[in-house]
């Protein structure tokens, strides 16, 4: 009987994904590209600075991450015409050894200043063996996961993290205390997709209850906490008046202060509520957020090839594991996403509605003309 | 109501070391160290490796992690008397670059290899500012977390993890796929006590449900599922017709998965199925366990003294939110432990009577004569 409730909360969310495609709309890349190049050359941005975010933003939304892609980007175009983000700035690095970096956004759009740092960290790891590049003054950075999957396309492991505005409360707390702070890394393979996993520090990730407010649905009460430190299943009173919980308590909680750590602190950024929220704070303010990256070079420290195929046979070992009566398949993390992806590159991405809300209301806003939308 | 049944598992454990902590005896840091030292000593242990080997368990049951602590010493003899275990084996380098190295153990015993690593990595994260050292033909190393506060003692940030022997599954699999990979990180404060985790993947560590088969009690039905893939709350079992399940679903799996690359494939030392039980298998043979160790240079790239200062307003921060009735303190990662240490270095370790019972049964194995057991 536990185990049915603890079950609930992928359910209602699966719930919740198909009274979504009920109203989806599928759309090329290409036309979903050119949407978000526009977009942002309207607000200033370089081409090359517009086609990074852009990559970043539509990648993710062929993953089937709607919570992090293009859906965000009326959030990005608010930053960028208030002044909080800086359509003409450009990430450049503070310090710097062999081995790592400080970069400074100077409040650039995110996407383009954690491509630079993880690029920075990838260079770097080819001479060093590994390196971490953390960021400051950055903003908001999209999947962390699309970071991590640069190593890995670069033949290395990756790890990406940020810190952001205090959204997660811990059990016994009756106000924020960290952020939902997400963590990636990917791991290359040699036939098969490269594993990887994007996961925040909370139960789930705030789009999710964005999600049920726009569908006026309870959430589960294991999700937030309100502002007495009890579990609520309400999802109208986030952010202000609920907070997130932490996964699996004092784990996620902990590594959300890792994260921290390692992405405010060490970089010399803002911590826990030096930052500002980037969808609901005034956006003319920069939002503070750090990041960090970490790329290990694989080929440094061992055989490639052997490295792959033995990542190979992993991948295999799990999928023949025997099975529970009614399962199917077993998946390694990032496997559903790659299905996902493949599926858009061959059909185009299957938006659901709240994308398509947001992005109708974007165009409208700053008044860009499409055939499909 | 489904929070209260999420709530059980903490409440049960609380439960079950109240019932041993009735049975428990304190023992001076002193006395504990002796029985250590002179057990490996009678097993060929160097004095030096003794030492280090001793300093590992004792620190770790000061700090009230007792599944992890002097509990085990007598699964090392055994294998250490069974040849599994090189009594005179010592760590070597097998591969390194300027911010990494791969040490090979060479089955010697895992605190001797883990220390030396991580004091590697430390020394190669002064020049290079931070470093990687993975290690190969291991052993079980205890507790992740004693070599992530090396680093912190050392003023950096350190990261220990290692795989181990699967025992792990994941819904919908009727097989282990994973070890309970444990996962630690530390992070120095200035007049605070460093920030520390120290996490398996699963939902509990397979030592909790050791205790629940010690004293016959049924463990709560997320913790594992048995041959069928079946939710199950009978401890007995375990490890062989019942497996663990990764906490909060697809994140612990996908931290296990990460681990298994960084500190198994990685290193070129065994995965899944490739290592053998520590506890369980035969003991003269290698179990072949790997292990990954991160240290970051704090002061190679801001300035220490800054830095400290940020992590006790973080802790301070932290300490000052608002909390819900009934609540009295919200704790930061570590600082439960670090109690459990104080009380320890001031009145003797309160010792649980499932450690007890293991130093007994071990002090009359190897004949060890001892004043207080």
């Amino acid at each position: 009987m536990p185990t049915i409730i603890v079950g609930m909360a992928p359910i209602l969310y699966t719930f919740l994904r198909i009274v979504f495609m009920m109203n989806s709309q599928t759309v090329s890349i290409a036309k979903l590209e050119e949407f978000c190049l526009a977009a942002l050359r309207k607000c200033g941005l370089s081409d090359a600075d517009a086609r990074t975010t852009s990559d970043v933003l539509v990648t993710t939304d062929t993953f089937g991450v709607y919570t992090h892609g293009t859906k965000a980007l009326a959030g990005y175009v608010r930053r960028l015409q208030a002044g909080g983000l800086k359509a003409d700035a450009s990430p450049c690095i503070d310090a710097q050894g062999p081995a790592w970096a400080i970069v400074n956004g100077h409040s650039a759009i995110g996407m383009v200043t954690s491509v630079f740092a993880m690029n920075l960290a990838i260079e770097k790891a080819k001479t060093a063996g590994l390196a971490y590049v953390g960021v400051r003054n950055s903003c908001h950075f999209g999947a962390a996961g699309y970071y991590a999957l640069m190593a890995a396309k670069a033949d290395m492991i990756g790890m990406a993290m940020a810190n952001d505005y205090p959204s997660m409360a811990v059990l016994g707390a009756r106000k924020a205390v960290l952020g939902t702070n997400p963590f990636a890394y990917a791991v290359p393979a040699g036939k098969e997709s490269p594993i990887f996993l994007d996961i925040a520090s909370s139960t789930v990730a705030g789009g999710k209850v964005r999600i049920a407010q726009m569908k006026n649905l309870q959430v589960p009460d294991t999700w937030m906490v309100d502002t007495q430190g009890r579990p609520t299943t309400d999802p109208f009173l986030y952010p202000h008046a609920a907070f997130l919980l932490p996964f699996a308590g004092h784990k996620g909680y902990g590594l959300a202060m890792m994260i921290e750590n390692l992405a405010g602190i060490l970089t010399g950024t803002g911590a826990m509520y030096d930052l500002h929220n980037w969808v609901d704070h005034d956006p003319s303010l920069a939002t503070n957020h750090g990041a960090a990256f970490l790329a290990f070079n694989i080929s440094a420290m061992s055989s490639l090839d052997a490295f792959k195929t033995r990542v190979d046979e992993l991948i295999h070992e799990i999928h023949a594991t025997p099975k529970a009566e009614g399962v199917e398949r077993l998946y390694v993390p990032g496997e559903m996403e790659w299905e996902n992806r493949r599926a858009s590159l061959a059909h185009g991405i299957m938006l659901p509605e709240d994308v398509l809300a947001s992005l109708r209301g974007l165009a409208e806003k700053i008044e860009l003309k499409t055939d499909w939308l």
